[in-house]
Protein backbone atom coordinates (compact mmCIF):
# COMPACT_ATOMS: atom_id res chain seq x y z
CA UNK A 1 0.00 0.00 0.00
CA UNK A 2 2.25 2.36 -1.20
CA UNK A 3 0.85 6.22 -0.32
CA UNK A 4 3.60 8.35 -1.08
CA UNK A 5 1.90 11.62 -2.41
CA UNK A 6 -1.22 10.50 -2.18
CA UNK A 7 -4.60 11.81 0.08
CA UNK A 8 -4.85 12.78 2.94
CA UNK A 9 -1.83 13.69 4.54
CA UNK A 10 -1.00 17.79 4.61
CA UNK A 11 -4.00 19.95 5.37
CA UNK A 12 -4.55 21.55 1.88
CA UNK A 13 -5.54 17.67 1.23
CA UNK A 14 -7.54 17.31 4.62
CA UNK A 15 -9.59 20.62 2.89
CA UNK A 16 -10.03 19.38 -0.24
CA UNK A 17 -11.16 16.03 0.60
CA UNK A 18 -13.40 17.81 3.35
CA UNK A 19 -14.90 19.85 0.57
CA UNK A 20 -15.10 17.19 -1.85
CA UNK A 21 -17.30 14.60 0.53
CA UNK A 22 -19.51 17.51 2.02
CA UNK A 23 -20.34 18.40 -2.17
CA UNK A 24 -20.77 14.95 -3.15
CA UNK A 25 -22.16 13.50 0.00
CA UNK A 26 -25.61 13.62 -1.48
CA UNK A 27 -24.42 12.06 -4.62
CA UNK A 28 -22.59 9.34 -4.13
CA UNK A 29 -24.21 8.44 0.03
CA UNK A 30 -27.56 8.80 0.23
CA UNK A 31 -28.12 5.66 -0.59
CA UNK A 32 -25.94 3.75 1.93
CA UNK A 33 -27.99 3.04 5.10
CA UNK A 34 -27.21 0.41 7.05
CA UNK A 35 -30.04 -1.31 9.41
CA UNK A 36 -29.92 -0.92 13.10
CA UNK A 37 -27.37 -3.86 14.81
CA UNK A 38 -25.69 -4.34 11.34
CA UNK A 39 -21.73 -4.47 12.14
CA UNK A 40 -20.24 -2.26 9.00
CA UNK A 41 -16.46 -1.93 8.51
CA UNK A 42 -15.26 1.07 6.66
CA UNK A 43 -11.98 -0.35 5.18
CA UNK A 44 -9.81 2.58 4.88
CA UNK A 45 -11.25 5.41 6.30
CA UNK A 46 -8.42 8.08 6.19
CA UNK A 47 -9.01 11.35 7.84
CA UNK A 48 -12.47 10.40 8.17
CA UNK A 49 -13.93 12.72 5.39
CA UNK A 50 -16.63 9.93 4.52
CA UNK A 51 -16.52 8.50 7.99
CA UNK A 52 -19.30 11.03 9.29
CA UNK A 53 -21.26 10.92 6.67
CA UNK A 54 -21.37 7.10 7.01
CA UNK A 55 -21.94 6.77 10.91
CA UNK A 56 -24.81 10.02 10.56
CA UNK A 57 -26.82 8.23 7.95
CA UNK A 58 -27.07 4.57 9.83
CA UNK A 59 -27.13 5.90 13.20
CA UNK A 60 -28.04 2.48 14.76
CA UNK A 61 -25.17 0.54 12.71
CA UNK A 62 -22.08 -0.35 14.70
CA UNK A 63 -19.53 1.21 12.88
CA UNK A 64 -15.41 0.11 12.96
CA UNK A 65 -13.35 2.33 11.01
CA UNK A 66 -9.50 1.36 9.89
CA UNK A 67 -6.87 2.97 8.34
CA UNK A 68 -3.39 1.71 7.83
CA UNK A 69 -2.29 5.41 9.09
CA UNK A 70 -1.92 6.00 12.84
CA UNK A 71 -2.16 9.83 12.28
CA UNK A 72 -5.57 9.31 9.90
CA UNK A 73 -6.72 7.23 12.05
CA UNK A 74 -6.39 9.78 15.09
CA UNK A 75 -8.10 12.70 12.93
CA UNK A 76 -10.76 10.58 11.68
CA UNK A 77 -11.80 9.75 15.20
CA UNK A 78 -11.82 13.85 16.17
CA UNK A 79 -13.63 14.50 13.28
CA UNK A 80 -16.46 11.84 14.78
CA UNK A 81 -16.19 13.21 17.98
CA UNK A 82 -16.60 16.72 16.87
CA UNK A 83 -20.00 15.27 15.09
CA UNK A 84 -21.01 13.87 18.32
CA UNK A 85 -21.66 10.48 16.82
CA UNK A 86 -20.88 7.36 18.85
CA UNK A 87 -21.56 5.21 16.62
CA UNK A 88 -17.80 4.36 15.23
CA UNK A 89 -14.94 2.53 16.50
CA UNK A 90 -11.53 3.08 15.38
CA UNK A 91 -8.15 0.96 14.85
CA UNK A 92 -5.17 1.40 12.90
CA UNK A 93 -4.63 -1.90 10.99
CA UNK A 94 -3.63 -2.68 7.32
CA UNK A 95 -6.46 -4.29 5.14
CA UNK A 96 -4.17 -7.19 4.23
CA UNK A 97 -4.04 -8.04 7.44
CA UNK A 98 -7.40 -7.23 9.89
CA UNK A 99 -7.85 -8.03 13.94
CA UNK A 100 -10.98 -9.24 13.18
CA UNK A 101 -12.20 -12.96 12.71
CA UNK A 102 -14.20 -14.49 9.40
CA UNK A 103 -17.96 -13.23 9.42
CA UNK A 104 -17.03 -10.21 11.83
CA UNK A 105 -18.87 -8.09 9.53
CA UNK A 106 -22.01 -8.16 7.93
CA UNK A 107 -21.40 -5.47 5.36
CA UNK A 108 -17.96 -3.75 4.56
CA UNK A 109 -17.92 0.07 3.34
CA UNK A 110 -14.76 1.20 0.93
CA UNK A 111 -14.70 4.43 -0.18
CA UNK A 112 -11.64 6.08 -2.69
CA UNK A 113 -8.76 3.19 -1.35
CA UNK A 114 -8.82 0.93 -3.99
CA UNK A 115 -7.34 3.64 -6.54
CA UNK A 116 -4.22 3.49 -4.20
CA UNK A 117 -3.93 -0.47 -4.12
CA UNK A 118 -1.22 -2.30 -6.42
CA UNK A 119 -3.93 -5.68 -5.57
CA UNK A 120 -7.16 -4.77 -5.59
CA UNK A 121 -8.58 -8.12 -6.63
CA UNK A 122 -6.44 -9.51 -3.46
CA UNK A 123 -7.82 -6.75 -1.07
CA UNK A 124 -11.50 -7.04 -1.97
CA UNK A 125 -10.77 -10.74 -1.88
CA UNK A 126 -9.44 -10.55 1.50
CA UNK A 127 -12.10 -8.39 2.65
CA UNK A 128 -14.44 -11.21 1.92
CA UNK A 129 -12.97 -13.40 4.44
CA UNK A 130 -14.01 -11.40 7.09
CA UNK A 131 -17.55 -10.84 5.93
CA UNK A 132 -21.02 -12.99 6.44
CA UNK A 133 -22.45 -15.10 4.38
CA UNK A 134 -25.37 -12.91 2.67
CA UNK A 135 -22.82 -9.96 3.40
CA UNK A 136 -22.72 -6.88 1.15
CA UNK A 137 -19.48 -5.35 0.18
CA UNK A 138 -20.03 -1.41 -1.31
CA UNK A 139 -17.31 0.52 -3.08
CA UNK A 140 -16.92 3.70 -4.68
CA UNK A 141 -14.08 5.25 -6.49
CA UNK A 142 -13.46 7.78 -9.11
CA UNK A 143 -12.18 7.74 -12.66
CA UNK A 144 -10.10 10.32 -13.77
CA UNK A 145 -10.30 9.07 -17.38
CA UNK A 146 -13.92 9.99 -17.01
CA UNK A 147 -13.03 13.62 -17.41
CA UNK A 148 -14.43 15.85 -20.20
CA UNK A 149 -15.41 19.65 -20.00
CA UNK A 150 -16.20 22.26 -22.39
CA UNK A 151 -14.12 24.95 -23.85
CA UNK A 152 -12.03 21.29 -24.67
CA UNK A 153 -7.89 21.88 -23.69
CA UNK A 154 -5.53 19.36 -25.03
CA UNK A 155 -3.45 20.84 -22.14
CA UNK A 156 -5.59 20.17 -19.33
CA UNK A 157 -6.15 16.96 -20.39
CA UNK A 158 -1.83 16.45 -19.87
CA UNK A 159 -2.35 18.55 -16.61
CA UNK A 160 -5.08 15.60 -15.51
CA UNK A 161 -2.91 13.11 -16.75
CA UNK A 162 -0.03 14.32 -14.47
CA UNK A 163 -1.69 12.96 -11.56
CA UNK A 164 -2.89 9.33 -12.92
CA UNK A 165 0.86 9.15 -13.91
CA UNK A 166 1.86 9.73 -10.03
CA UNK A 167 -0.83 7.48 -9.04
CA UNK A 168 0.18 5.07 -10.99
CA UNK A 169 4.07 5.31 -10.13
CA UNK A 170 2.92 4.82 -6.30
CA UNK A 171 1.21 1.64 -7.45
CA UNK A 172 -2.23 2.89 -7.73
CA UNK A 173 -4.62 2.90 -10.24
CA UNK A 174 -6.79 6.93 -10.90
CA UNK A 175 -9.01 5.31 -13.81
CA UNK A 176 -10.16 2.30 -11.52
CA UNK A 177 -13.82 3.87 -11.27
CA UNK A 178 -15.06 1.97 -14.44
CA UNK A 179 -13.60 -1.63 -13.70
CA UNK A 180 -15.54 -2.37 -10.39
CA UNK A 181 -17.55 -4.84 -12.04
CA UNK A 182 -14.68 -6.98 -12.73
CA UNK A 183 -12.78 -6.48 -10.21
CA UNK A 184 -15.31 -7.53 -7.61
CA UNK A 185 -16.35 -10.05 -9.72
CA UNK A 186 -12.71 -11.64 -10.18
CA UNK A 187 -12.85 -11.71 -6.21
CA UNK A 188 -15.59 -13.80 -6.07
CA UNK A 189 -18.38 -11.64 -4.81
CA UNK A 190 -22.12 -12.29 -6.63
CA UNK A 191 -25.07 -10.13 -7.48
CA UNK A 192 -22.51 -7.62 -8.52
CA UNK A 193 -24.04 -3.96 -9.25
CA UNK A 194 -22.37 -1.24 -10.70
CA UNK A 195 -24.28 2.30 -10.38
CA UNK A 196 -22.06 5.28 -12.10
CA UNK A 197 -22.90 8.69 -10.55
CA UNK A 198 -21.67 11.52 -12.76
CA UNK A 199 -21.32 14.91 -11.79
CA UNK A 200 -22.26 16.81 -14.10
CA UNK A 201 -21.49 20.88 -13.87
CA UNK A 202 -22.80 24.05 -16.21
CA UNK A 203 -23.39 27.68 -15.12
CA UNK A 204 -26.83 26.89 -14.20
CA UNK A 205 -25.27 24.87 -10.94
CA UNK A 206 -22.78 27.75 -9.24
CA UNK A 207 -22.37 25.34 -5.93
CA UNK A 208 -20.89 22.71 -7.97
CA UNK A 209 -18.87 25.18 -9.94
CA UNK A 210 -17.27 26.07 -6.84
CA UNK A 211 -17.54 22.94 -4.79
CA UNK A 212 -16.50 20.47 -7.16
CA UNK A 213 -14.74 22.19 -10.85
CA UNK A 214 -13.12 24.56 -8.53
CA UNK A 215 -12.72 23.05 -5.15
CA UNK A 216 -12.67 19.69 -5.63
CA UNK A 217 -10.94 18.34 -9.18
CA UNK A 218 -9.26 20.92 -10.27
CA UNK A 219 -7.82 21.86 -6.55
CA UNK A 220 -6.43 18.15 -6.37
CA UNK A 221 -4.47 18.27 -9.80
CA UNK A 222 -3.22 21.78 -8.75
CA UNK A 223 -1.93 19.65 -5.90
CA UNK A 224 0.37 17.57 -7.76
CA UNK A 225 2.29 20.69 -9.72
CA UNK A 226 5.09 20.25 -7.55
CA UNK A 227 5.51 16.47 -7.87
CA UNK A 228 4.75 16.11 -11.33
CA UNK A 229 7.13 19.31 -12.39
CA UNK A 230 9.88 17.54 -10.29
CA UNK A 231 9.80 14.28 -11.73
CA UNK A 232 10.09 15.65 -15.44
CA UNK A 233 6.43 14.48 -16.18
CA UNK A 234 5.37 17.72 -17.48
CA UNK A 235 6.72 21.13 -18.63
CA UNK A 236 6.01 23.89 -16.06
CA UNK A 237 4.11 25.87 -18.55
CA UNK A 238 2.17 23.11 -20.01
CA UNK A 239 0.50 22.37 -16.75
CA UNK A 240 0.23 25.66 -15.70
CA UNK A 241 -2.07 26.49 -19.33
CA UNK A 242 -3.81 23.23 -18.48
CA UNK A 243 -4.85 24.63 -15.19
CA UNK A 244 -5.72 27.41 -16.52
CA UNK A 245 -8.02 25.79 -18.82
CA UNK A 246 -9.70 23.48 -16.43
CA UNK A 247 -10.53 27.23 -14.19
CA UNK A 248 -11.56 28.50 -17.63
CA UNK A 249 -14.79 25.52 -17.92
CA UNK A 250 -16.17 27.44 -14.53
CA UNK A 251 -17.20 29.89 -16.80
CA UNK A 252 -20.65 31.18 -18.18
CA UNK A 253 -20.24 28.82 -20.69
CA UNK A 254 -18.45 26.32 -19.35
CA UNK A 255 -19.36 22.42 -18.63
CA UNK A 256 -17.64 20.31 -16.52
CA UNK A 257 -18.12 16.31 -16.62
CA UNK A 258 -16.76 13.98 -14.30
CA UNK A 259 -18.20 10.22 -13.19
CA UNK A 260 -17.67 8.56 -9.70
CA UNK A 261 -18.30 4.45 -9.85
CA UNK A 262 -20.62 2.53 -6.80
CA UNK A 263 -20.95 -1.01 -6.95
CA UNK A 264 -22.33 -3.21 -4.49
CA UNK A 265 -21.63 -7.13 -4.01
CA UNK A 266 -22.77 -9.89 -1.95
CA UNK A 267 -20.79 -12.38 -0.44
CA UNK B 1 -26.40 21.40 -43.50
CA UNK B 2 -23.62 18.62 -44.84
CA UNK B 3 -24.75 15.46 -44.89
CA UNK B 4 -21.97 13.91 -46.68
CA UNK B 5 -21.53 10.49 -45.11
CA UNK B 6 -23.69 10.80 -42.18
CA UNK B 7 -26.78 8.97 -40.75
CA UNK B 8 -29.49 7.42 -42.45
CA UNK B 9 -28.58 7.13 -46.09
CA UNK B 10 -28.10 3.10 -46.46
CA UNK B 11 -29.55 0.38 -45.10
CA UNK B 12 -26.83 -0.55 -42.79
CA UNK B 13 -27.08 2.79 -41.00
CA UNK B 14 -30.80 2.30 -41.31
CA UNK B 15 -30.69 -1.07 -39.09
CA UNK B 16 -28.39 0.60 -36.93
CA UNK B 17 -30.36 3.95 -36.25
CA UNK B 18 -33.17 1.49 -35.33
CA UNK B 19 -31.30 -0.81 -32.99
CA UNK B 20 -30.31 2.29 -31.28
CA UNK B 21 -33.44 3.34 -30.79
CA UNK B 22 -35.13 0.63 -29.15
CA UNK B 23 -32.41 0.15 -26.83
CA UNK B 24 -31.98 3.62 -26.02
CA UNK B 25 -35.50 4.43 -26.20
CA UNK B 26 -36.01 4.21 -22.48
CA UNK B 27 -33.02 6.06 -21.48
CA UNK B 28 -33.33 9.08 -23.55
CA UNK B 29 -37.26 9.27 -24.08
CA UNK B 30 -39.46 7.85 -21.41
CA UNK B 31 -39.52 11.73 -19.66
CA UNK B 32 -40.92 13.63 -22.95
CA UNK B 33 -44.52 13.50 -22.61
CA UNK B 34 -46.32 16.08 -24.62
CA UNK B 35 -50.00 17.10 -23.46
CA UNK B 36 -53.55 16.46 -25.81
CA UNK B 37 -53.64 18.83 -27.98
CA UNK B 38 -50.27 20.50 -27.99
CA UNK B 39 -48.64 21.70 -31.31
CA UNK B 40 -45.18 19.71 -31.29
CA UNK B 41 -42.47 20.24 -34.25
CA UNK B 42 -40.08 17.39 -34.77
CA UNK B 43 -37.05 19.17 -36.72
CA UNK B 44 -34.74 16.77 -38.23
CA UNK B 45 -37.09 14.03 -37.93
CA UNK B 46 -34.29 11.94 -40.29
CA UNK B 47 -35.95 7.95 -41.34
CA UNK B 48 -38.07 7.89 -38.12
CA UNK B 49 -35.85 6.73 -35.56
CA UNK B 50 -37.45 8.43 -32.91
CA UNK B 51 -40.39 9.58 -34.22
CA UNK B 52 -42.42 6.20 -33.67
CA UNK B 53 -41.39 6.44 -29.96
CA UNK B 54 -42.54 10.02 -29.77
CA UNK B 55 -46.15 9.56 -31.09
CA UNK B 56 -46.53 6.61 -29.13
CA UNK B 57 -45.42 8.52 -26.09
CA UNK B 58 -47.36 11.52 -26.40
CA UNK B 59 -50.77 9.99 -28.79
CA UNK B 60 -52.76 13.02 -28.30
CA UNK B 61 -50.28 15.65 -28.98
CA UNK B 62 -50.17 16.71 -32.34
CA UNK B 63 -46.73 16.18 -34.09
CA UNK B 64 -44.97 17.69 -37.29
CA UNK B 65 -41.91 15.81 -37.84
CA UNK B 66 -39.78 17.67 -41.13
CA UNK B 67 -36.90 16.93 -42.90
CA UNK B 68 -34.45 18.18 -45.12
CA UNK B 69 -33.84 14.87 -46.94
CA UNK B 70 -37.22 13.90 -48.74
CA UNK B 71 -36.07 10.32 -48.94
CA UNK B 72 -35.76 10.56 -45.16
CA UNK B 73 -39.64 11.84 -44.94
CA UNK B 74 -40.67 9.05 -46.80
CA UNK B 75 -38.73 6.47 -44.84
CA UNK B 76 -40.12 8.19 -41.85
CA UNK B 77 -43.74 7.93 -43.02
CA UNK B 78 -43.72 4.50 -43.95
CA UNK B 79 -42.49 3.69 -40.45
CA UNK B 80 -45.64 5.51 -38.80
CA UNK B 81 -47.88 4.50 -40.51
CA UNK B 82 -46.84 0.87 -40.44
CA UNK B 83 -46.87 1.71 -36.44
CA UNK B 84 -50.63 2.29 -36.61
CA UNK B 85 -49.44 6.22 -35.39
CA UNK B 86 -51.85 9.04 -36.81
CA UNK B 87 -50.84 11.92 -34.78
CA UNK B 88 -47.84 12.41 -37.07
CA UNK B 89 -47.78 15.19 -39.52
CA UNK B 90 -44.43 15.38 -42.07
CA UNK B 91 -43.26 17.72 -44.59
CA UNK B 92 -40.01 18.12 -46.04
CA UNK B 93 -38.53 21.56 -45.38
CA UNK B 94 -35.09 22.95 -44.22
CA UNK B 95 -34.84 23.87 -40.65
CA UNK B 96 -33.44 27.09 -41.23
CA UNK B 97 -36.16 27.90 -43.65
CA UNK B 98 -39.64 26.25 -42.19
CA UNK B 99 -42.70 27.03 -43.83
CA UNK B 100 -44.61 27.62 -40.32
CA UNK B 101 -45.42 31.11 -38.92
CA UNK B 102 -43.99 32.79 -35.55
CA UNK B 103 -45.39 31.13 -32.79
CA UNK B 104 -47.02 27.91 -34.84
CA UNK B 105 -45.99 25.35 -31.69
CA UNK B 106 -46.06 24.65 -28.09
CA UNK B 107 -42.83 22.10 -28.10
CA UNK B 108 -40.04 21.54 -29.96
CA UNK B 109 -38.34 18.15 -30.29
CA UNK B 110 -34.25 17.87 -31.90
CA UNK B 111 -32.46 14.83 -31.74
CA UNK B 112 -29.13 14.03 -33.03
CA UNK B 113 -29.28 16.72 -35.57
CA UNK B 114 -27.26 19.39 -33.99
CA UNK B 115 -24.46 17.43 -34.20
CA UNK B 116 -24.38 17.93 -38.15
CA UNK B 117 -24.78 21.29 -38.33
CA UNK B 118 -22.05 24.09 -38.55
CA UNK B 119 -24.28 26.53 -37.16
CA UNK B 120 -26.16 24.99 -34.45
CA UNK B 121 -27.16 27.92 -32.05
CA UNK B 122 -28.41 29.97 -35.54
CA UNK B 123 -30.49 26.68 -35.35
CA UNK B 124 -31.46 27.09 -32.41
CA UNK B 125 -32.56 30.80 -32.72
CA UNK B 126 -34.17 30.27 -35.68
CA UNK B 127 -36.55 27.38 -34.38
CA UNK B 128 -37.34 29.57 -31.13
CA UNK B 129 -39.21 31.96 -33.59
CA UNK B 130 -41.60 29.15 -34.32
CA UNK B 131 -42.59 28.61 -30.73
CA UNK B 132 -44.88 30.32 -28.89
CA UNK B 133 -43.82 32.73 -25.77
CA UNK B 134 -43.60 30.03 -22.72
CA UNK B 135 -42.57 26.94 -24.96
CA UNK B 136 -40.25 24.46 -24.25
CA UNK B 137 -37.80 23.20 -26.45
CA UNK B 138 -35.97 19.64 -26.10
CA UNK B 139 -32.74 18.52 -27.40
CA UNK B 140 -30.37 15.39 -27.15
CA UNK B 141 -27.20 14.75 -28.65
CA UNK B 142 -24.31 12.41 -28.40
CA UNK B 143 -21.04 12.90 -27.05
CA UNK B 144 -18.06 10.58 -28.25
CA UNK B 145 -15.75 12.45 -26.27
CA UNK B 146 -17.65 10.90 -23.34
CA UNK B 147 -16.54 6.94 -24.40
CA UNK B 148 -14.40 5.42 -22.32
CA UNK B 149 -13.91 1.36 -21.51
CA UNK B 150 -11.72 -1.03 -19.94
CA UNK B 151 -9.76 -2.87 -21.12
CA UNK B 152 -8.74 0.45 -22.34
CA UNK B 153 -7.09 1.13 -25.68
CA UNK B 154 -5.55 3.80 -27.48
CA UNK B 155 -6.01 2.10 -31.22
CA UNK B 156 -9.77 2.26 -29.84
CA UNK B 157 -9.44 5.65 -29.06
CA UNK B 158 -7.95 6.42 -32.61
CA UNK B 159 -10.47 4.69 -34.44
CA UNK B 160 -13.56 6.58 -32.65
CA UNK B 161 -11.58 10.02 -33.35
CA UNK B 162 -12.32 8.80 -36.79
CA UNK B 163 -15.47 9.29 -36.77
CA UNK B 164 -15.10 12.56 -34.75
CA UNK B 165 -12.90 13.73 -38.00
CA UNK B 166 -15.10 12.89 -40.47
CA UNK B 167 -17.96 14.76 -39.11
CA UNK B 168 -16.18 17.71 -38.51
CA UNK B 169 -14.67 17.42 -42.01
CA UNK B 170 -18.94 17.18 -42.60
CA UNK B 171 -19.29 20.98 -40.43
CA UNK B 172 -20.82 19.09 -37.84
CA UNK B 173 -19.43 18.74 -33.93
CA UNK B 174 -19.55 14.48 -32.91
CA UNK B 175 -18.57 15.76 -29.11
CA UNK B 176 -21.49 18.27 -29.33
CA UNK B 177 -23.21 16.78 -26.13
CA UNK B 178 -21.51 18.65 -23.67
CA UNK B 179 -22.37 21.78 -25.03
CA UNK B 180 -26.16 21.41 -24.75
CA UNK B 181 -26.32 24.18 -21.70
CA UNK B 182 -24.10 27.13 -23.60
CA UNK B 183 -25.36 26.37 -27.14
CA UNK B 184 -29.38 26.87 -25.71
CA UNK B 185 -28.07 30.09 -23.44
CA UNK B 186 -26.49 31.67 -26.74
CA UNK B 187 -29.61 30.55 -28.73
CA UNK B 188 -31.54 32.95 -26.17
CA UNK B 189 -33.54 30.13 -24.54
CA UNK B 190 -34.46 30.37 -20.35
CA UNK B 191 -34.44 28.00 -17.42
CA UNK B 192 -32.21 25.69 -19.10
CA UNK B 193 -31.92 22.05 -17.77
CA UNK B 194 -29.27 19.51 -19.11
CA UNK B 195 -29.58 16.11 -17.77
CA UNK B 196 -26.82 13.54 -19.01
CA UNK B 197 -28.28 10.10 -19.68
CA UNK B 198 -25.26 7.63 -19.43
CA UNK B 199 -25.22 4.15 -20.65
CA UNK B 200 -23.12 2.08 -18.22
CA UNK B 201 -22.83 -1.18 -19.60
CA UNK B 202 -21.25 -4.30 -18.20
CA UNK B 203 -21.06 -8.32 -18.46
CA UNK B 204 -24.23 -8.08 -15.96
CA UNK B 205 -26.46 -6.29 -18.76
CA UNK B 206 -25.71 -8.86 -21.89
CA UNK B 207 -28.91 -7.23 -23.83
CA UNK B 208 -26.94 -3.54 -23.43
CA UNK B 209 -23.59 -5.55 -24.74
CA UNK B 210 -25.56 -6.48 -27.69
CA UNK B 211 -27.56 -3.52 -28.14
CA UNK B 212 -25.28 -0.75 -27.40
CA UNK B 213 -21.43 -1.39 -27.29
CA UNK B 214 -21.82 -4.35 -30.32
CA UNK B 215 -24.77 -3.07 -32.21
CA UNK B 216 -24.82 0.93 -31.97
CA UNK B 217 -21.33 2.44 -30.84
CA UNK B 218 -19.15 -0.11 -32.16
CA UNK B 219 -20.98 -0.85 -35.49
CA UNK B 220 -21.57 3.07 -36.14
CA UNK B 221 -17.53 2.91 -35.69
CA UNK B 222 -17.01 0.33 -38.22
CA UNK B 223 -19.05 2.18 -40.26
CA UNK B 224 -16.58 4.61 -41.17
CA UNK B 225 -13.69 2.34 -41.80
CA UNK B 226 -13.75 2.91 -45.35
CA UNK B 227 -14.14 6.81 -45.46
CA UNK B 228 -11.45 7.13 -42.62
CA UNK B 229 -8.84 5.01 -44.50
CA UNK B 230 -9.55 6.20 -47.69
CA UNK B 231 -9.00 9.95 -46.66
CA UNK B 232 -5.92 8.97 -44.70
CA UNK B 233 -6.79 9.83 -41.42
CA UNK B 234 -5.74 6.30 -39.65
CA UNK B 235 -4.16 3.38 -40.99
CA UNK B 236 -6.21 0.63 -41.90
CA UNK B 237 -4.50 -2.37 -39.30
CA UNK B 238 -4.56 0.72 -36.57
CA UNK B 239 -8.31 1.43 -37.27
CA UNK B 240 -8.90 -2.80 -36.85
CA UNK B 241 -6.93 -2.77 -34.19
CA UNK B 242 -9.39 -0.44 -32.53
CA UNK B 243 -12.60 -2.31 -33.95
CA UNK B 244 -11.46 -4.94 -32.49
CA UNK B 245 -10.81 -3.39 -29.03
CA UNK B 246 -14.14 -2.36 -28.95
CA UNK B 247 -15.30 -5.54 -29.22
CA UNK B 248 -12.94 -6.91 -26.57
CA UNK B 249 -15.14 -4.42 -24.27
CA UNK B 250 -17.82 -6.77 -24.58
CA UNK B 251 -15.93 -9.58 -22.80
CA UNK B 252 -16.91 -11.10 -19.50
CA UNK B 253 -14.60 -8.73 -17.81
CA UNK B 254 -15.22 -5.35 -19.78
CA UNK B 255 -17.40 -2.59 -19.10
CA UNK B 256 -18.06 0.21 -21.75
CA UNK B 257 -19.02 3.73 -20.75
CA UNK B 258 -21.28 6.53 -23.24
CA UNK B 259 -22.94 9.56 -22.68
CA UNK B 260 -25.85 11.14 -24.36
CA UNK B 261 -27.27 14.92 -22.91
CA UNK B 262 -30.73 15.63 -23.05
CA UNK B 263 -31.19 19.76 -22.35
CA UNK B 264 -34.71 21.45 -22.04
CA UNK B 265 -35.28 24.96 -22.34
CA UNK B 266 -37.95 27.53 -22.50
CA UNK B 267 -39.04 30.33 -24.62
Amino acid sequence: MNKAYVHGYDHQENIRLQDQASTLTELLHSDTLYPAGSRVLEAGCGVGAQTVTLARSSPNALITSVDISEASVTEARKKVEAAGLTNVQFQQADIFNLPYGPDSFDHIFVCFVLEHLSHPVEALHTLKNHLRQGGTITVIEGDHGSVYFHPDSEAAYKAIQCQVELQRRAGGNAMIGRELYPLLSKAGYSSIRVSPRMVYVDSGKPELVEGFTKKTFTAMIEGVRKPAIRSGIIEQNLFDRGIKDLYRTTGPDGVFCYTFFKATGKK
